[in-house]
């Protein structure tokens, strides 16, 4: 098994195998691209401008001093290909050049813990897809009933919307509960209050590469040649404002509030040797959906919630990405497939991953079944969602034989809402 | 009145009343930035460098020399006023500086015809909202019957949904008809071909300012602040794959293969005059949602449609932007309640502007009824739908005493579909 110079325990999430991309910042310096190994992070515009990545089509483009990746985004697969090959022996244990190359290594290695990790890219357009099956049946079941669960139309698309891209934001940032209308069961009215049922949603985002022209779609059998990496995603929402806006034209202010990310972009290629087939698709998709491989991905997904007053953190969710039924390839196609044009920097993620099991539920509105089978907590306490102060945690591997391809974490906090005061210098009455 | 040394015929869209931004291009010299006076465009840039904008906050910036908008954007309602007149003074027909000076002169302005125009802004999020209520009417009452025909959240919020930024385009450029699902009445399954029900949504759009920090909403009483200015759009639909796709996360593929604008950007300083009270609002707004002021503006709105075959056009629509039930302010508002964070340069839109009559409908779906009352056009032909070849175009102003704050237009041509097997490199069997 291939190892490098800096040591790397079985269970790290960032091993040779591994090296995915980030933008990171050393206290005031300016941002610029790094790879993750081990415990520490490699500033590779240092090894660029070193010459050691000469050869691989990046020479000359100082690609990795840029504060975000859309312009190594945008280069393509074979370039991405030809740095992960460099890197990887740039940093095997019997490669020499860096290993022995003590002034680089003291400037070009930092201590994770010593960073503070951005967002990977300038983000042009969010998409979020709805691609769990098991995640559409259950929300279909709550709000439709069991016999109109999953719309007709499911099994035929990807379900997907826009989402929001300016509050996209990178692990760590907290996030303020929304204010917004819910209307009550029992009320002919709505109501204007803090959200009473904010929730996480576990997904995994990729980001596109270099895209296409407006006008030419991409076919499903290139699609991959457009996805640069996979990153973990939580879309938070707020159930109750979603529930009374989202007709007829689907979720807003429910989802626009904050969507978390994990800062390291795992490059679909550290992901081939865990690829793997996807649940069956009946009926056949048509020809425009047609992948013709194995486009699923075997990613264990966990998510963690711990109260501010405990500290104590409990695992409320453990599923897989390979429960998603519609794959990667197959929602860029049909993205794509009337024209529309992605660019690099793009993000598109799967929607809630839940599996077929309660542990395997990827939200709290599936976990406590809307608020009827609240989550119990290690510290003794119970949730139906989220609380002012939890901290909702998501992290993701895959597991190989010896090492693990990690995702690192997606984590936040979430704070108190505004009183309507302080956003409207004035009392806001609530009409009942 | 005010007059320019620029004549301008009381019919122009731009008068030295109006005084629109744009990114212009002269053959391949670099886009900037630059006002419609007349016939003209005068290059901002040059004015700017030669001092004759010092003193309005802009002063050595070169926010001018941009090739977006977003830098001037960014700069507030303090900086675009002070800018907007000293422009007007400038340009005035009794002020010498400019008017005298005759090499200046020659290379600041040009004619409109002799340039290209290009986007105003680099958009980071588009939003479209659902603000006309004649228009969520008559789809309601198409899709599910005129007993179900407003949703019961509609008077309560502007809905609206994240739109496609990627696909905006400039006026002129042509537009392809999409491919996509779209499922038969008669039929058990979708069928995957062309778009058979292409639409236009005849649309206001306005470009955020300043905006807001994530987790801080914008108080309606403060939204026209963050507001830049104004343009026409046309959000192209394809109705059968919207009402296939839609349930239950809202518009996707069906509208994001193309949004057309007008190049132009009016301030909105300029509309100030043509301010008019809206539609009331019952039942009362919350107080988040109180604008305390008239917040709709009287602009004068037609639709043509053009065969290629003919080349007669025929105008199709004329409306009003006042009939527009959620103003620009509540719509702001409400899109940051939640916290969410608005951009320099994002684009919001007012959704499909209906009025209650027949010719004021803003949308194919609406004036031929979902294709039961087809258009009757001057060539002696008529359309449900947009054919291959047509041209559609929108025009708005606002009737000035002597003079129109106008919005030139915005205009696309549709060019035939991809066949699937231009797309996919091989036959696409479709599915029945």
């Amino acid at each position: 098994m291939k190892r490098s110079f800096i040591e790397t325990k079985p269970d790290s999430h960032f091993p040779i195998q591994n090296l995915p991309y980030g933008i990171f910042q050393l206290s005031s310096e300016s941002p610029r691209v790094g790879t993750a190994i081990g415990e520490y992070v490699l500033d590779l515009s240092l090894i660029e401008q070193a010459g050691l990545l000469d050869g691989t089509g990046v020479e000359g483009k100082n690609i990795f001093s840029s504060p975000t990746l859309n312009p190594f985004m945008a280069l393509g697969r074979s370039v991405w290909s030809a740095v992960r090959k460099k890197l990887q022996h740039l940093l095997d244990e019997n490669t020499p050049d860096l290993r022995d190359h003590k002034e680089l290594r003291v400037q070009a290695f930092h201590l994770l813990k010593d960073v503070t990790m951005l967002l990977p890219a300038e983000i042009g357009d969010y998409t979020d897809f709805y691609a769990s099956k098991e995640h559409a049946t259950n929300v279909g079941t709550m709000f439709r009933g069991k016999d109109n669960a999953l719309m007709p139309n499911w099994t035929h698309l990807p379900i997907g919307y826009h989402g929001r891209a300016s509050s996209i934001v990178p692990s760590g940032t907290p996030v303020r509960r929304p204010l917004g209308q819910r209307k009550p069961k029992d009320s002919e009215y709505p109501v204007f209050c803090p959200c009473t049922q904010l929730d996480f949603e576990l997904e995994i985002g990729w980001f596109i590469g270099p895209g296409n022209t407006l006008g030419e779609p991409i076919p499903v059998h290139k699609a991959e040649d457009h996805v640069f990496g996979l990153v973990l995603v939580n879309d938070w929402s707020a159930r109750d404002i979603q529930a009374w806006e989202y007709q007829p034209l689907g979720p807003f202010l429910a989802k626009n509030f904050a969507t978390s990310i994990s800062p390291w972009v795992v490059p679909l290629e550290a992901l081939d040797p865990f690829r793997t087939v996807g649940p069956k698709q009946e009926p056949e998709p048509f020809p425009y959906l047609q992948q013709g491989k194995d486009g699923s991905f075997n990613i264990n997904l966990e998510v963690y919630l711990t109260p501010e007053s405990s500290g104590k953190e409990t695992r409320i969710t453990k599923t897989n990405f390979s429960y998603i039924y519609w794959s990667i390839a197959q929602q860029v196609a049909h993205h794509t497939i009337t024209g529309c044009n992605v660019r690099p920097g793009d993000m598109q993620a799967s929607g809630t991953i839940s599996g077929p099991n309660r542990e395997e539920r990827g939200s709290m509105l599936e976990l406590s079944w809307r608020g009827s089978q609240p989550v119990q907590l290690n510290d003794g306490g119970e949730r139906s969602w989220i609380a002012d102060g939890d901290t909702l945690t998501i992290s993701g591997w895959c597991q190989g034989d010896g090492y693990r391809i990690g995702f690192g974490e997606v984590t936040g906090q979430i704070l108190p809402a505004h009183s309507e005061t302080d956003i409207l210098g004035n009392q806001v009455a609530v009409k009942i």
